[in-house]
């Protein structure tokens, strides 16, 4: 059965847009809608173009027998300012601020078309570095380091702070954390990363930058090498950050009381611009 | 500027997939495209033909004046049984048994393009189901629960064992571990749900089910409706199991303290047909 090349470009695009960072040979093209190499050649350049106009990501091409495509997904500063402007207006509310200079944002971290949008930004800075895991730690984190790890479609890992009987082995390291100076521990499965990785870490939330500090121990207990950090919202400086070098998609400002969301510094640093 | 339809299938393709259960009117295609309703009409039947024959979902498009399309993923039977198949020859490993009848599996539930599979099966069932939202407790369902919201396109929400600053008022229920005789805790935020909302949970493991007994209290004290109960792994039933009516994709047996990892009931609860 031969397919139509309406058919093909509709399939296609779905294929590679559940497989981004992965090389889809073109025989496995032709073998799938019975077709020669060279119409799926033209199909490729079709589905490339419309990828780049519309914003979507990079499809690389590469050229003869052992050829195929390779979609790598980004989002374009213009979103990306425009969905980080709408979710600082949806948190600068009133209703959500907590005690203690906190934020209600739970709903907006169980949202899964935001979800999407924050992972495909978080992965836009790491687009041409090698990835080779995303490192979280329970429990908020969890939901964007996983849409980052499904843009990046590496491996997510979850440190807990609880003991847990069904990881095997497993290896832990105390941290302090900078805003209650407690001292924490938390741990992970031995099985889970491999000596060497390229790790980046996620996580929801950067204050004193404790939790990212103890993520680079564990990193580092591994062998492994730390790619960078993004959080989705770090707050003010309390002065004592253990943590320098980070992306932060959203800003939270305290001052006299008063709770502002703003955009973070992922302008400058996904972008190398600022707003 | 004009598209051509080539190029406007690849672009429908992409939005339609990205954004599942939602009505999106002709009229937005046919502004976005620059083209007349007609052809946009034409191109969601090319797109609901491939999208049917290739099993990545229905496509159901509404005519008139405020007519438009809607996008529901599912997964064949073939597909599923496939995958099911393929991920029980990876977990029966004896390299992945853990003391006490556990599996370690945390590689395979951080694994994208495993998670998006296993959040299609899961929201297979409930495709024509009201659903508002997905339960999950911390912190190995998570993911799963996340993969199953996303193509259900509805929020996620997680209840958690520990106190939580970042959530304002809370509601919390005990309910005793079946497995352990141990009496815990779960808190969801206030916030999180709104009442009346049919809520499906989704969790990694069953067991006793004192977790999905509690996840119930919850639903109950928000007078919110249960619509189903989906687990990736159920074990054998311990004999004073406090949940009866669940879906599985995969059943741990332990006999002589051999584990044997096989598909759980869902080709019956999901397709309506054993295997």
């Amino acid at each position: 059965m031969k397919f139509k090349r309406s058919e093909r470009l509709v399939d296609m695009t779905n294929y590679l847009l559940n497989r981004p960072h992965t090389l889809v040979p073109l025989t496995f093209f032709a073998k799938r809608y019975n077709s020669a190499k060279s119409s799926i050649s033209e199909d490729l350049g079709i589905v490339k173009q419309a990828f780049q106009q519309r914003g979507i990501g990079l499809v690389e091409t590469v050229p003869g027998a052992s050829g195929g495509a390779k979609f790598t997904p980004y989002i374009l500063k213009e979103a990306a300012d425009q969905f980080i402007g709408e979710v600082s207006d949806i948190l600068n509310d009133n209703d959500r601020y907590l005690p203690g200079g906190y934020v209600y944002m739970s709903d907006i971290l169980g949202q899964p078309e935001k979800l999407k949008t924050i992972g495909r930004i978080i992965a836009t800075q790491y687009l041409f570095q090698k990835v080779d895991a995303v490192l979280t730690v329970a429990t908020r984190g969890i939901p964007v380091a996983e849409a980052s790890a499904t843009y990046l479609n590496v491996p997510l890992v979850i440190a807990r702070h609880d003991s847990q009987i069904t990881e095997g082995s497993t290896v832990s390291v105390n941290y302090v954390s900078a805003s209650s100076q407690e001292v924490k521990r938390m741990t992970i499965s031995k099985r889970s990363l491999q000596p060497g990785s390229n790790v980046l870490i996620v996580d929801d939330f950067l204050r004193g930058g404790g939790t990212i500090s103890g993520l680079t121990s564990l990193i580092d207990e591994f062998d492994c090498h730390l790619v960078g950090s993004t959080v989705f919202v770090e707050t003010d400086d309390p002065g004592h950050r253990r943590v320098t070098d980070f992306t932060s998609l959203l800003k939270m400002d305290i001052k006299d009381d008063q709770i502002e969301i703003k955009p973070g510094n992922y302008a400058q640093k996904i972008f190398g611009s600022t707003n």
